[in-house]
């Protein structure tokens, strides 16, 4: 009967059956488990093993590639881009390697760097490229580290091409990818997962077809995880190659190259590197509509649809590369019309997780970056340790300056004339200004008929869940009180909830009713004799420039503000608000009127005045409702404090 | 304006105001900052300060002697006394050092001993007494590291009494206490808060009252915190006393003792010992009803309330020490009557915190444990951390071995004799022992006319928590569900609430709803096909004493099963239901049904035959419904598996 009733059990995929005897052994068992609840598996997984899964799970996915940019500002859109497309679920995006861009180096505009944001601050699976020809063997071991250091994980191992014509092998040297694959595997161990690249047609400078094949089977050998192909244009290339591949021997995964075919031009640049032929019947579509790009750009979304489908019907396909060439538009589409583009509204925490293995079991930050995440990890990038399951006892609570307002990632992604048409030209008072916060709430033009769809504090315009607090916030905007942040309270919904949930499904999240804003010491004072009525409901953290703070928290203790019970887990409490961080953020919040504001006005001019005057007389203030379950009362206690004021 | 509000606020006892100008003086707070939510700040302070707080609150408050008992029965006995006078809220308990008695070993009869369980396994503030004289100094020392290492705290230097007629003072020896209080201070530095003796009609071998006086100010002086005195007659001579003190300069608090007269021979007794002289109006009163123990008892007890009530009310007098005889009735009496008896209904925790300073941040425990917090105390004893916020992140996972199930802490209350008459001379079959259960659980005598006040599991009768389930838990242990722990679902409860409430003020607490149990696998058979039906919504682990295990936890995470939400606070979740400690708690659990069942009939006899096959063929079982907001259904799933079974 034991054995029946464990049989009945190990079966089932979901339970876990174990037969052993002695508790010893499952105590061993301990340092393994995973202690931060989260959605899938995904963060604790190597790339190989998430191709493995989902392979398994019969999961389709696909995966970008991307090149650096060549401007600071281009590195900034591409940024927004990977945020983007990165919604999609792409199962990893790769960044290309461009030797003659100083590739590693810290340059916002590096190969290195550009992945570094994605994973780090796009919280994206990533693979850097790396090329090995005419490098020595410690400019390679240094890109490494330096990669591993920062996070990435994985390594598409290349030739690169050769510089001029008289290339020689050297000895010893990097001749082929087959020696960077060695060399990653003598240095690094198994530590990143190792991609190389697979030529359908053989590639151009192989003596043959077979002989190709025999150098990635050499490849892969020496440790290559996976292979991704250059483009093809006939899906029964692929097909072929990868039997071919089969038959010597390759089992790892091989992943097709997609180039969705977006212009004229760029298809024959491409194919003039790549040294391909485009075969006739797509050469005798593109020729007769060369001049319009949207033909050829739909031609080319079709024709990778169709042969997309192919491929995936085959069942030898589980997923697709796709060459953006850092486009949006057609590789999206095509991704839609083949329905393996998942905007999946189940998030593992209110934000957006960050990729870096030394940040998995993160699960709790303060609430005053939600808008400003790329910051957060910024100022928090040196911490040895993450919190997790409790902010408080956090032993790393330096937060990094943040000097540079300029840092790449953290700039506005709308330049200076816009910002000025959103924020206004001139400022007449402090007047002006509440009315940029009550267009911003409220989406209305501002007297120019501009619409402001950023501030200072927030890149974005106001998210889904903001909304549902907006009649109550354009009021109070409209009369001082300058909110940059808040959330409604939360009794109890769904963990599936659309626009409040997260975490695994069958759980139930929670909030606390917070609200953040900038306002004058007038109200302060108006404010603070309201609070005492609300004493014991309502915890406060109220703090100038300079530094001048008053709070009710007891002890400095953080208070969590969301939180979520899950069925089989832990509880988990991801935003907290900390009286300790608010601090530093309050420097950040506080220079952020004048970096991105004030600056944007000539000096002494009467509208940088203006916000010079709010930057040094304001308070920044915090309010956290603690009974969620009753209807919020900050309203109410804003209300009374105009009505004191009155 | 900002001074104004800043002084608005620092006025308020209830906010914080910080004028520093620099946000780095603010992080350097951060290690400071309690992260363990409790009820009051009593778990992280020194005696000392809790002493200086009470007082400032105007607090008034009590403590309790009590002296190591001779045999080991008489141990259990005491520490049943700590846990119930314990409830009443004493500040402190202080044990006696009785140097005859080897009081520094482990006897489990040792003063040491008795301190070492009433610190850790009852979680009262404890003062070790210790004598020094006849003593050698590593002697000494060694006592001490004993104490701190034990988590004491706390001692009161006495000089106790010289061995013989002949003694004389030894040149560098411990003569008098201001000798040990000199040691204490050179050897342990700050470490531990010191007490003395005062005697409030002069040490009856000064040479003068005003001599006696000079020696407690040089112990004072020397280092000691506080004093306790000597018991006295009158409130005048604890008065004078208390003010001739504070003129010569003796500013630490003094604790007057009192001794409630309990009958006529210990006061006899005592007053030879303290050689004290008893005043004539007392005398008068005692000597015609020497002989009738209720009314000396009701006079000693009237005697003490007035006195108290006189010091007390001379504002002179925070705290009243009890010299309890480790009898209960009078002392009890004198509190209630003079109103600092608190029952405190407010918990910090679910679960009783223990007072070792290393515990003082576990803030969560496995369920299992929950009527054995002293196993559970004993068998994790050896941690270095205790798990806080979370349990998962938990580095000290391995739980001691429970081998000696006589350990005086976790012997039964109850005689063999006893026991046999609750569960059963002898049985006749399993179903003898679901009558067993069933009638611990309905609270009805047996079918001898004995009431079930206990069992292996659980050494009290049923919880009141557990009350609200008596219905359903009478009938499923009738029919072989054996149930051993339980809790029901709670929707956000206040956390004053009388019965599941604990925590801060303000806040709301939660649970999972629980059920525990052994059962044949006949049944287990059938509740596995219809755990089928409930897989998203109940987690369950089903063990038997072989370490078979059955389990759907996900990740063999642990599951927060209680959890509270609080102003200002991060969420806490003192109770989770862990896959890995339950194997070590299967042990314990399959253990007790030998131990202390099996082993009370003779071997070989069928009663013992049949406690020996449950042993050996029942599963230990155990439910979470993690749908804690809708009705609780793990009934639901027995009726199912009841259901299905016939």
């Amino acid at each position: 009967m034991v054995n029946e009733s464990q049989h009945t059990c190990s079966a089932s995929s979901s339970s876990r059956s174990d037969g052993g005897s002695s508790s010893g052994s499952e105590s061993s068992k301990d340092n393994s488990r995973c202690s931060t609840p989260v959605l899938d598996a995904d963060r604790h997984e190597r790339l190989r093993e998430k191709m493995r899964r989902r392979q398994e799970a019969g999961d389709k996915w696909f995966s970008l590639e991307f090149f650096p940019p060549r401007t600071a500002n281009a590195a900034v859109n591409l940024i927004s881009r990977f945020d983007r497309m990165g919604a999609g679920g792409p199962l990893f995006i790769d960044v290309t390697w461009h030797p003659a861009g100083d590739p590693g180096s810290d340059k916002e505009t590096s190969s290195m760097i550009i992945a570094n944001t994605a994973v780090n601050y796009c919280g994206l699976e990533t693979i850097l490229h790396m090329t090995c020809c005419n490098q020595t063997k410690d400019d390679i071991t240094g890109h490494l580290q330096k990669a591993k250091r920062l996070g990435l994980k994985n390594i598409m191992a290349l030739r690169g091409d050769p510089a001029g014509e008289e290339w020689e092998e050297e000895v010893d040297g990097f001749n082929y990818a087959v020696d960077l694959v060695k060399h990653i595997r003598n240095e690094f161990d198994d530590y990143f997962d190792i991609c190389v690249a697979g030529y359908p047609k053989g590639h151009p400078e192989a003596e043959s077809y077979e002989a190709d094949l025999r150098h990635l089977r050499e490849k892969v050998f020496a440790g290559a995880d996976f292979i991704i192909t250059q483009l093809f244009f006939r899906p029964e290339t692929f097909l072929k190659f990868m039997k071919d591949c089969q038959a010597i021997g390759i089992t790892c995964p091989i992943i097709p190259g997609i180039f969705p075919i977006q212009g004229y031009h760029s298809l024959r640049q491409l194919v003039k590197l790549s040294k391909l032929e485009v075969p006739q019947e797509i050469k005798d579509v593109i020729e007769p509509i060369k001049d319009n790009d949207a033909a050829i750009r739909n031609y080319g979304v079709e024709l990778a649809v169709s042969m997309c489908r192919e491929l995936l019907d085959s069942g030898m396909v589980h997923g697709l590369h796709f060459y953006t060439l850092n486009r949006e538009v057609a590789t999206t589409e095509v991704l839609k019309r083949l329905g393996i583009w998942k905007e999946d509204p189940r998030r593992p925490l209110p934000w957006a997780v960050s990729a870096h293995p030394k940040r998995r079991v993160e699960d709790v930050r303060p609430i005053f970056w939600a808008s400003r995440p790329k910051s957060y990890i910024y100022r928090t990038q040196e911490w040895d340790d993450f919190p997790n399951g409790r902010w408080g006892n956090s032993s790393s609570p330096a937060f990094g300056e943040l000097k540079d307002y300029y840092l790449f990632y953290l700039k506005s992604k709308s330049p200076r004339e816009e910002l000025l048409k959103m924020w206004g030209e001139e400022l007449t008072g402090e007047e002006s200004v509440f009315e940029v916060f009550t267009c911003y709430i409220t989406g209305e033009p501002n007297r120019n008929g501009y619409k402001v769809t950023c501030m200072p504090w927030n890149d974005d315009p106001l998210a889904t869940e903001t909304n549902l607090l907006k009649d109550q916030l354009e009021k109070v905007n409209r009369r001082g009180i300058l909110t940059i942040n808040s959330q409604p309270n939360i009794n109890g919904k769904p963990s599936a909830d659309p626009i409040v949930g997260w975490g695994p499904s069958g759980g139930y999240v929670f909030q606390k009713a917070y609200l953040e804003f900038f306002t004058s010491s007038e109200i302060v004072t108006a404010l603070l004799k309201v609070l005492k009525k609300y004493e014991l409901r309502v915890n406060y953290h109220i703090v100038n420039v300079k530094g001048q703070n008053i709070t009710n928290a007891p002890d400095l203790q953080p208070n969590a503000v969301t939180w979520g019970i899950f069925p089989g887990r832990e509880i988990i409490q991801p935003t907290v608000v900390d009286p300790v961080s608010f601090l530093s953020w309050k420097d950040e919040a506080f220079a952020l009127w004048i970096e991105q504001w004030a600056k944007l006005y000539e000096e002494e001019s009467p509208s940088r005045m203006i916000i010079q005057y709010i930057h040094d007389n304001y308070y920044l203030v915090n309010l956290v409702d603690n009974d969620f379950p009753l209807e919020n009362c900050l309203w109410q206690v804003v209300e009374d404090t105009f009505e004191l004021l009155n």
